[in-house]
């Protein structure tokens, strides 16, 4: 159960709090509507970040073994893992920098990792199956997925996290959540294409011909049934860690075109989830901007990343922190003695 | 004398330093330009930052005393140093979050200050004179200013810090910045006046009539006959400070609308001092975005802020740390195994 925000009560109060910060009205711009948004997730007047975390979701695609709609080999997927477990990768050194846990899970990469790494093992399957033949999964494994991210979310949430973020790593996935993109928006699959991690224009082509013949050959009834016929294993698991952590009443911070393809299924899955999220990014690929403007939402960064990982969520953590921290610790006009605006 | 950045072989290296990293090329966007950018300036292939530091200069405008062209009265300057003191002021909250010091200058304000309050003392004078009457300083008073706010930014950059970021607070400031901006920019007057910190359409037609007034009254030669002319004493400090940082090669981090205007100063002083500066953000004051443009610079963030005191610098900080660390931090495709791009 998600629980809609309707708290007239709190909100006017948040904004009256904000109003009477030594600053002019509404000065510090999306930032005091970060922190509205925050307090009313957290049903606090004195709302606060606690052990932000990001969980990156690493999974492989059946596609990536015979379509190059990637320019990098399927091997990558395995072989990142390893990277972020040396701590070599972005998301290592930007959630290190921002002070920001890092859990990776293995949600389905197609590689026998040792027992002895530093991951969270919760395979699904040795990579999904090629959608060009049959669905990417089965019903049982969607389900399989999905309760193994809860089950993720609980524990890291009942260690006192109440910020969450997510990212992913997934040859081959932008695939996946240009599909997803076009079921959920109802848009040309051609609109849902972009270069991923660097195609360019003939590749691009190519893998709008491949997705469309994709895209025409479902007809997915639910979302669950959308996301098993299109996959993969690490989207699954970001839809339903973020339901989780929306029923936890996190607050959710969400990363880029991967995970906005996640929260897509997750908003026609349960609507109230927006409720809980804020938007980190937006990412260089050209789907994101319009899956943000179905949203009817603002990122609150714009950098040009388009990179995964959940690189962007670590990004805006300190945005997070500052949006708080202004609502906690900023003085009011009366508390510091400083004349307001003259009538 | 500020040295131009033309290191072409420095930035080969550094361009395919951050190419080897394991991420697609150009996957960091804007942070890519930046660690280019920052290595550049520090002359190094892995740059640092040490010890950033926020110096907020506060000085009065003679205007405030006699004209309405803000809404707050002119004694919230200095309630408003009370508060930076006090801990209690956006700026300070944005620096204690992002481990940034701040400290807080007296460049002329209208107030005399007990010589304990822990501020460095560097009044110019007890506010400027009304530009609507004559000149806002002496050429005397601008070389004071000039040369203090030097001393300032050496004594910071001896004790470590290689990253600075500025901000002001003048009740009225945003008059003196407009001005400046029409003589640098040669932009009619109307187009560089908003709101500041919170008139609406009436007082900003007003303020836009003084202020042609104003900027027809005069014709200055020089840039630094132009900072005289209009003020204030703080955007006087802040263009000193600048020069002084691009001199001593740090890397400056330019705020808003008031530090932007004391940067066409500079800049129109000695066009190399470009080369050191780094824009945090682009402010809901309208003119910013034409300054921006007119030095043809794209800012990190965009949060609709527009309050000053070098808040948009202090939350770019973690963006600069986030860009060095990845140069110096992530594994290469060769150091971590990973494979690259298919030919």
């Amino acid at each position: 159960m998600i629980h809609p925000i309707k708290n007239k009560t709190l909100e006017k109060a948040l904004q009256q709090k904000i109003n009477l910060k030594t600053k002019p009205l509404g000065a510090l711009g999306m930032l005091e509507d970060l922190a509205l948004k925050i307090g009313c997730i957290q049903n606090s007047e004195t709302p606060k970040i606690d052990n932000p975390t990001i969980v990156v979701f690493a999974g492989d695609h059946g596609i990536a073994t015979k379509e190059e709609v990637n320019p990098f080999p399927q091997e990558v997927t395995s072989q990142m893992v390893y990277n972020f477990v040396n701590g070599g990768a972005a998301i290592n050194v930007f959630s290190k920098t921002n002070d920001v846990a890092l859990k990776i899970v293995d949600a389905g990469v197609n590689h026998k990792f040792p027992k002895s790494l530093n991951i969270i093992n919760k395979k699904v399957a040795f990579g999904t199956k090629n959608y060009q033949d049959e669905p990417a999964m089965t019903l049982e494994q969607y389900n399989d997925a999905i309760k193994k991210a809860g089950d993720i979310i609980s524990k890291i949430h009942s260690k006192g996290c109440n910020t969450i973020g997510f990212g992913e790593m997934g040859i081959s996935n932008t695939s996946s959540a240009s599909l997803l993109m076009g079921h959920f928006i109802k848009t040309p699959i051609i609109d849902c294409i972009g270069s991923g991690t660097g195609l360019y224009a003939d590749g691009i082509n190519k893998k709008a011909q491949i997705l469309s013949k994709v895209f025409n050959k479902y007809n997915p009834k639910t979302p669950q049934e959308a996301l098993a016929t299109f996959g993969g294993f690490e989207i699954v698991m970001l839809c339903g860690a973020i339901l989780k952590a929306a029923e936890l009443k996190m607050t959710v911070v969400i990363d880029g075109f991967i995970v906005t393809a996640a929260l897509l299924a997750a908003e026609a899955i349960n609507t109230n989830v927006l409720d809980y999220c804020v938007f980190a990014h937006n990412s260089n690929e050209q789907g994101h901007i319009k899956m943000l403007e179905f949203l009817n939402v603002k990122p609150l960064l714009s950098l040009g990343l388009r990179l995964g990982e959940g690189t962007g969520a670590a990004l805006a953590i300190p945005l997070l922190r500052a949006s708080v921290n202004f609502l906690n610790d900023m003085a009011s006009f009366e508390s510091a003695g400083v004349s307001g605006e003259n009538d």
